[in-house]
Parts: structure tokens; C-alpha cells; sequence
């Protein structure tokens, strides 16, 4: 891997997301030599995939160089590698390019989708956990109607017009709430000879609400925005199996449908050498103290959505979502110095800043600590918000005008198949 | 294809470049149906290229979506389909969606990569006429250099950082500059660990100028800006076999480069049944008369890259560039509509807005009919024409804030390695 061996110790951190950043940041200017790695160069804002998926903003803005965040720190390393398994023994991460051993390794390989084993629904659902799998989404979508315009079988026309969305969280509902408005808004101007009023948009919920982390002043508000837009809200009900083409589930409710994105669960994204029982718990998660150090080892840790810390503030873990992963790296960052000087680390406290969503235009949901809102407001709040933890100044300003233009023009102008999903086996490389 | 047949004539137009979105905006609101088929679903603004292929721009601000050019068109319909053949003596296109009759079919078909013949080279260059091509470019720099810091190999490390641009044109030149500035401004920050010193960057030209369709004043300034930003010029050299490693000359130069980007020719994008001896001439161009029909077919007609006119005024064929492309796409629709009003047709006049490229910041050089000048003049001319044919509000806006952005930084930040380029075939779809 050509790093240098230095007199001072060495902290891998596998994941370049929130986790990993924050934890960087804070190892810079100490007497450390971190090597961060991670299968990408570039970091991902995951709250705004959706938004890259509906043709709402490019995927380059909300995407960064992890080579820009880290220029200023010289005692960072940044290598593009796929880790493929850890070592504890021998304190070695193992990657496609080469193995690199450790002092200390921290894990924030985040997490990834959770089918529960449904293989059908493995095989023929999309996912939107990464930008590519974002582009692949909007490519389909797009080709879908494309393809609705040719045929002159209406069943056949429907199943492509009809999308179901697996799972009511944040994504979910984010996702069909975009939809459904590019349903009203964009596809009567975009094909005219094409009746899209028969365009349908399923979001399906096996439990008996929507967004079930948030308040329930919230999940009632948003399943109210969503049906106002014309979604079909199915609570209640799990979809059990997927050819592709027909979605059955749990009752005699089915869909014909050519698109089904499945956002229904994620699970930590272990790696061979601490994917073994004694390590991990429900849902694939590392089990950590509440220093994040990794049970049963002393120089390893695990932060963000892989790790499961279990504190009286939180009995069943914190949520694989942004906030604790950031704050957990910030932490972990602040106890390896502490820890490196002879000092006594301090326990994980979470500090809950509240959770949002939005259903479309003017229509979102905030809880905060003491103060839950929705409509107008909390839409201009989550703006804000999501602006504001977006990464660089240009990536800022790039989504500010894709946001303005888009409100002022009810528009989606990145409505583009640059690289087609259906045929992408089909065309030569590079020519299409 | 399921396109009504209304009792009107129906124009065909193959491709949504700028020579068939000029047309078809002519005909809007005529009494004919229009059929427009590219095998995209968005014009390219071709010109920008170069900058997606750099990191300066997100490639989703030089696309747009041409079903939104047309949608306020209601006698124009789009269809996503490649163009396999032409059947004149049945008046039919032939394409993978199906076969479309025509009463009239005007070819807008561009350009493609010329080779000239030389497979190896084909093989093993990259080339930039398409988004997902450019897109390829970039990601293929970026893992250049990400490869470059893995191996010990000084030899191997130098052939990763070698670039070699075949062909001196707008392209090629444009191409270059942004590598070197590259080279300059981002690569030691972001590579401390590499000495990217050794980097090269190689323009190659088989004539004895660069910009040979522009002035004499602006070759050499423009080969001045290239030398003042390092990149090595080699005039009267020809690139005569590439083998992915190796790149020989007519003479004994020889280049050990990983990357050869061939810029050095275009040819007419020709279609079965147009693409006999009797309609094409060199460069594959179809043979128009001054109405821009095709030699002994009343009823079709080429413009843009593809269509061969010579005139008093241009003996020698108009250059394959956007301007002739527009003007041929409006004269065309105007002369259709006086023909089916009985009128006669008036002959295709050029008129020459002059010719611009930049080499980098405060860098550029124009050509106008009667003042030519360079510098950083020059350079605000070249960009603000730019922007003005950018197609769409939000494009200008998203671009104008990545230049401002990227002026003041020193900076391009859509260095992101979306999909890798060397090691697509051995990644799972949707899973990098």
C-alpha cells in the first residue's frame, strides 16, 4: 500500500461517511499517522439520494473529494481501497490493495441494505444506498416511462408506471413524496401522448404508521401530506416476494410493477474478521462499549450506524442515522488523544437534536426536543438543515440554486438517463 | 412506436443535437407532425465537455432533458430510440424501438471519433464526444493517480501520470490546459504523498499548428499559454500505434503512458442506407446541395457534422462545429415551411461568428471577423458565449456558480469517481 512506517502509532479508520470524517478531523495535528480507506473518493450526503434519484439535484453536489476534506491535514493518509477482511489477531486490515497493519483501527463502514433474506426481493428490488445505485434508480424511472410510450398493451403500460416503495422511513416516504410530485408536475408536460394520471405510487409499511421513529404527531401529519399528493399509503402490510414484474405480500393485496425500491431496513456493514457471533448482535451490528471500543478487544472501535452501544440513555442502540455517527466520531476522536496522553476516556453521551423529514413542496415534519412542527415552516427548517451539514461551499450554493430554481419553476431538470440501467449489459462500454 | 399517423406530413428528425433542436423549434406550431429520435434523452452542450472530463463541472449542467426543450411543442414528439437503418426507398426509419414512416426525414446525426482506421489506437485511447465517455475520462485520471501512489515502480508511477492528447484542437487544447492546471493547482494537495511534479501532460499534433481552423495569432498565443502551463507541445508528430502502454510515432519519439486521449478526428455519423459511396464523401459526411438536401433524395436532407455542402462561400465544406450545425437547423425549418406552402426554398447562407478556445485561466483566445485578441479578455468572452448557449436557466446559473467557485478557489470539485472506469467489468452492478 506504500505507506510509510512512522515512530508514532497508526489509526486505520475503514469509511469515509459521517462516522469516519468527524473522527479524522479530530486526529488532525496529533501526534498520530491516520490512514483512512474507503471503496470511494469521495464522501456521500445520504439524506439527499432521494433527491439525485428524482431527478432533483445532481449527483455530483452532493458529493465530496475525501482528498479535499483531509489536503490540510498532513499526518492523514487517504487511500481508495475495498477492505475485505480484519485480522485482529495480528492487528491487519486486508484490501484489494494490499494488507496494512494497525495500532488502532477504528470501523465506520456504516451500513447497508437489509432484506431480511428475501432473496426474490434481493434480486429484483433497487436500492439507494450509494450515488451509483441513485443514478441506476433515476435511470430506470426514466427509461420506464419511455418505455410506457411503445406499448400499446395497458397492462403492460401500467406495471411500468407503477412504482411501490417498501418501507415508510425517512427515505421512503421522502422518495414517494418526490414521486408522486413529479407525477403532477412534470409528466404531463414531459409526455403529453401518454395518459400519466395512470401513474401510480405505493408506499408500503408493515407497521401501523409511517416514519415510526419520529412523533406520532409527525407520522400522522406526513401519511396526510403524502395522501394530499396522491400517494397510496399501505400500512399493515409486507411485501413478501418479487419476480420483477408482480409483488405479492402478506394479504391479497399484490402490485404489477416494473419498479419496486426496497428502503425497508438496513443492517451494519460487517466485515469478515469481526462479522463473527462474539461480535456482533441483531441486525449486524458490532457490539461496543461506551468508550466504542469493540467487545473483547482493546485496539479496535467501531462508530456510526455499525456500531451498537447499548447506555441507559439509549437500551436499544442508537439510531443508524447521522447524528449519533457524527457525534461518535468527534468523541472517539477526543478519547484516542485522551487515551494517547495517559488520560482516562470519557463515556458516549448523545445529544439528541431532533429528526425531519419531507414530503414534497412546503410539506415537511420536525421534531424537535420540546417543539414539533409541520407545513411550511418545518420545509424551509429541513432546507436549512440539510444545506447546512452539506459539505463545501460550492456544493452548497449548487443545491441552493437547484433548489430555488426547482421551487420557483415546479421543475426537475436533471431528469437525464446518462447511463441507461435497463440495457447497461447490452451496450458497448463507453457508447452510450 | 405507436405514433399516430395525422393527416399532415410527418418530419422525421434523427438526433437532438444543436442542428435538430434548431430545426424542430422552427417547425413548432407548423402544420406538421414532428418526430424526434436521439438515443439520449438530452442534448449535450458538446463545448463542455472537456470540463466534465476535468472535475470543473458536474456533468448533469451541460445535459438537458430534450423532452423539456419540446414540451411546450405540442405538434412534436420525442422518442428514446437508436436509428439502425434508413429505408429511402420506403420513406421508413428503422430503429430498436421499431420502424417510423416519414414523409420528410432530416438527418442531424453528428459526428464520431475518427481513427482513421487505426484499430490499436481505437482500442485502447479514450475519447470525448459523450457524457458517459467524459465521464469515463475523469474517473480514468482520477484512478491513474490513485494507482500511481500504490506501487514503488517509478517507471509504472510515470506511465500513470503521462497523458497524452492526440489532436490539437479546440479539444484537445482545452483538454490539455485543464490538465496542467490540474497538475498545478489540486494535485499536490490532494497527493502530498506523490511527487506529482512528474506528472506530464503531452499534446501531440501531426500539423506544424495548434488550432489550425483558427488564426495564426491565435496558434501561437494559445501554444504559449499551453507552454506557460507546462504541457509539452510536439508539432509534426503522429501518433501511429497505442497498445494501452505504449504509444509510438511516426518518428523516434515513443510515449509510455497509461492514458492516450484521442481528439484528432471526427467523422459524419453516417446510418445504414445513407451511408453508400453515392451520399458520402470524406469524413464519412452525407452530400447536401445548398437546401441541405441530400444528393438524389427529394424528400430527406442532412445538417450539422453530418451534412457536406460545399458553396461559393465554403469550397472546402463548413467546419463540424455548433454554429453551422444551428444556422443549418433554422434555415432548414424555415425553407420546409415555405416548401409545403408552395414557395421556394432560399440557399443555406453562413454567417461566420468567429471562433474561440480557452487554454485555462485568464487564458483564452478569439478569433472574430474582424478583431482578434487573447488573454484574459479573451478568456470572459469565451465564458460568457458559453453560458449564453447553454441551454436553460438553471444550467447557465449551476455553471456559473462552479466557474465563479472554481476562479476564486483555484478549484474543481467533481473529482468524484462515480463509476470506476478500470475495473467496471469485475464490480457487481449498482454495487460500487
Amino acid at each position: 500500500m506504500n505507506i510509510p512506517r512512522l515512530s508514532c502509532p497508526r489509526v486505520v479508520i475503514v469509511g469515509g461517511g459521517f462516522a469516519g470524517i468527524a473522527l479524522a478531523k479530530q486526529l488532525s495535528k496529533q501526534e498520530v499517522q491516520v490512514v483512512l480507506l474507503d471503496k470511494h473518493n469521495y464522501h456521500t450526503f445520504q439524506p439527499l439520494l432521494y433527491q439525485v434519484s428524482t431527478g432533483g439535484l445532481e449527483p455530483d453536489s452532493i458529493a465530496y473529494p475525501l482528498r479535499k476534506i483531509l489536503k490540510n491535514f498532513p499526518n492523514i493518509l487517504f487511500r481508495l481501497a475495498h477492505v475485505e477482511a480484519i485480522d485482529v489477531a495480528n492487528n491487519k486490515v486486508i484490501t484489494n490493495i494490499g494488507d496494512l497493519s494497525y495500532n488502532y483501527l477504528v470501523v465506520a463502514s456504516g451500513s447497508e441494505t437489509n432484506f431480511y433474506g428475501n432473496t426474490t426481493i434481493a434480486e429484483n428490488s433497487m436500492v439507494m444506498k450509494t450515488i451509483p445505485q441513485s443514478l441506476d434508480l433515476r435511470s430506470l424511472i426514466l427509461e420506464n416511462f419511455e418505455d410506457a410510450l411503445l406499448t400499446s398493451d395497458l397492462q403492460e403500460r401500467d406495471k411500468l408506471m407503477n412504482f411501490v416503495i417498501v418501507g415508510a422511513g425517512p427515505t421512503g416516504v421522502e422518495l414517494a413524496g418526490a414521486l408522486a410530485e413529479i407525477k403532477k408536475g412534470i409528466l404531463p408536460k414531459d409526455y403529453p401522448d401518454l395518459d400519466t394520471r395512470r401513474a401510480q405510487i405505493n408506499l408500503v409499511q408493515s407497521g401501523d404508521s409511517i416514519l415510526k421513529d419520529m412523533s406520532e404527531k409527525a407520522s400522522i401529519k406526513a401519511e396526510a401530506f403524502l395522501e394530499s399528493l396522491g400517494v397510496n399509503v399501505w400500512k399493515n402490510l409486507r411485501v413478501t416476494h418479487y419476480d420483477g414484474s408482480l409483488a405479492t405480500t402478506n394479504t391479497d393485496v399484490t402490485f404489477e410493477t416494473a419498479t419496486l425500491i426496497w428502503t425497508a431496513g438496513v443492517k451494519g456493514a460487517t466485515i469478515k474478521g469481526l462479522d463473527a457471533a462474539s461480535f456482533v448482535t441483531k441486525g449486524n451490528r458490532v457490539v461496543v462499549d461506551e468508550f466504542n471500543a469493540v467487545k473483547g478487544l482493546d485496539n479496535v472501535f467501531a462508530i456510526g450506524d455499525i456500531a451498537h452501544m447499548v447506555t441507559a440513555q439509549q437500551p436499544k442502540g442508537y439510531p443508524m442515522m447521522a447524528q449519533p455517527a457524527i457525534q461518535q466520531g468527534e468523541q472517539l476522536g477526543k478519547n484516542l488523544v485522551r487515551m494517547l496522553a495517559g488520560k482516562p476516556m470519557h463515556p458516549f453521551k448523545y445529544k439528541d437534536k431532533g429528526a425531519m423529514a419531507t414530503v414534497g413542496r412546503n410539506k415537511a415534519v420536525v421534531d424537535l426536543k420540546r417543539w414539533k412542527f409541520q407545513g411550511v415552516f418545518a420545509w424551509f427548517v429541513w432546507m436549512f438543515v440539510h444545506l447546512f451539514f452539506l459539505i463545501g461551499f460550492r456544493n452548497r450554493a449548487v443545491v441552493f440554486v437547484n433548489w430555488v430554481y426547482n421551487y420557483i419553476r415546479f421543475d426537475r431538470e436533471a431528469r437525464l438517463i446518462i447511463r441507461p440501467f435497463k440495457k447497461r449489459h447490452n451496450t458497448k462500454q463507453g457508447n452510450h
